[in-house]
């Protein structure tokens, strides 16, 4: 029997947006019963997806921390994600299990997919889907992220101003994310489209330390981190 | 004591895309919990969202099926809700809790933001946000939605041949939704944007009837129903 007989599954697992109620029964079920637990955390050695999903995080279960660097340039990253998928690899080709925690969805703005690109086919990966951060923000507000023929765009607030600008001017309904130290950057953006009037931010949505705005409320020195910004043109009937 | 001080909550449920296991702890809670289901059904009376959920209904529980015509006007679906929210308002004004099920996220093209819109603040509304189809189609086929700094665009099929051809001529992805007897039309737009070959078409993603087909396999007359054609442009790595 060769070695790859007993190798190991690794699941990426959304953990959804903060509301450890937000996790599915699938991620509770792959979370008790996985042999080892990955996540990111920050250079401080947080993890925001293991604490939202702490609850259900068996006593004494093997855990494996990545360490993913938040900065704009790429190689630190791949560097990181070259190093963590060694340690992963070990752990799958002698047959452990191993889930790797995501806030929100796996697929949707995460580390999980440059993980699972890197396993080239070697070990089994199955992904949990989970609640994005998005409908999280639709949910607290009442605005509706989309409705019948409406194009909504998800824009990342680290483009630059005219990529932005392009992006968000014919846009019937947007959700701007990763706003953190873009934020005048982009309320500047949507006041010159007209927009800002139809803006609202929200800051860790459904945790404990949320915050909604209107968008020209907020101050001008707003730290906006875990925060998003939706934008709807016109109103839904 | 006022009637208002006891009426109840209606709660707008996300089940998500269609494996049970993908359901919230909250929706599964809400649902457990509530005096009256609400679901929409269609003119055959089959309800999907009642379907996904079917293993946390309580027996017994009062359920209240909600006609939405599925036709292109607007005037049928708009005199639906309109009664639909009598009878919902009927409920709530006696006091009773009452869950309205939705298939993916609430307010993601959803029945229920009109309803929640036509309760002009009569009746306490909390949404619990779900698992989109856009998710479970990404953790199926391990196709990023986004990632980085990318731009990602959720594009009706029935929208017209040109303006499908202006949102997806400069996004880095997108999510064609609703696409079932548009096939050809969105095809057609694909590949003169040479984006065909980057493009996958997924039937039912997570359901039991699950279908996955790279776009150029599907045959001409190919019936897309529930189903959603994920595009992206290059490899993230």
């Amino acid at each position: 029997m060769s070695a790859s007989a007993v190798t190991g599954t690794l699941y990426g697992v959304g953990v959804g947006p903060g509301d450890p109620q937000l996790l599915t029964l699938r991620a509770c079920e792959v979370i008790r019963t996985v042999d080892v637990l990955a996540y990111p955390v920050n250079g401080s050695g947080d993890g925001r997806a293991r604490d939202i999903a702490a609850d259900v995080i068996p006593d004494g279960i093997t855990e494996f921390p990545v360490h993913v660097p938040m900065k704009v340039e790429r190689e630190p990253a791949r560097a990181a994600y070259d190093e963590a998928v060694k340690g992963l690899a070990d752990h799958l080709g002698a047959g452990r299990n191993v889930a790797y925690l995501c806030v929100g969805d796996p697929l949707f703005y995460g580390s999980f997919m440059y993980l699972a690109a890197r396993m080239d086919g070697a070990h089994e990966v199955e992904v949990v889907p989970g609640v994005t951060s998005l409908s999280a923000c639709a949910a607290r507000t009442h605005i509706p992220l989309a409705g019948r023929s409406e194009i909504i765009s998800v824009v990342p607030a680290t483009l630059d101003e005219a990529t932005l600008k392009s992006a968000l001017a014919t846009a019937d309904a947007a959700a701007i994310i990763k706003v953190g130290r873009h934020f005048e950057k982009v309320r500047t953006v949507l006041r010159a489209l007209g927009l800002a009037d139809h803006a609202t931010i929200l800051e860790s949505a459904t945790n404990e330390d949320e915050k909604v705005i209107a968008l020209e409320d907020a101050a001008e020195d707003h730290a906006a981190y875990f925060s998003t910004i939706l934008v709807r043109r016109e109103e839904l009937s």
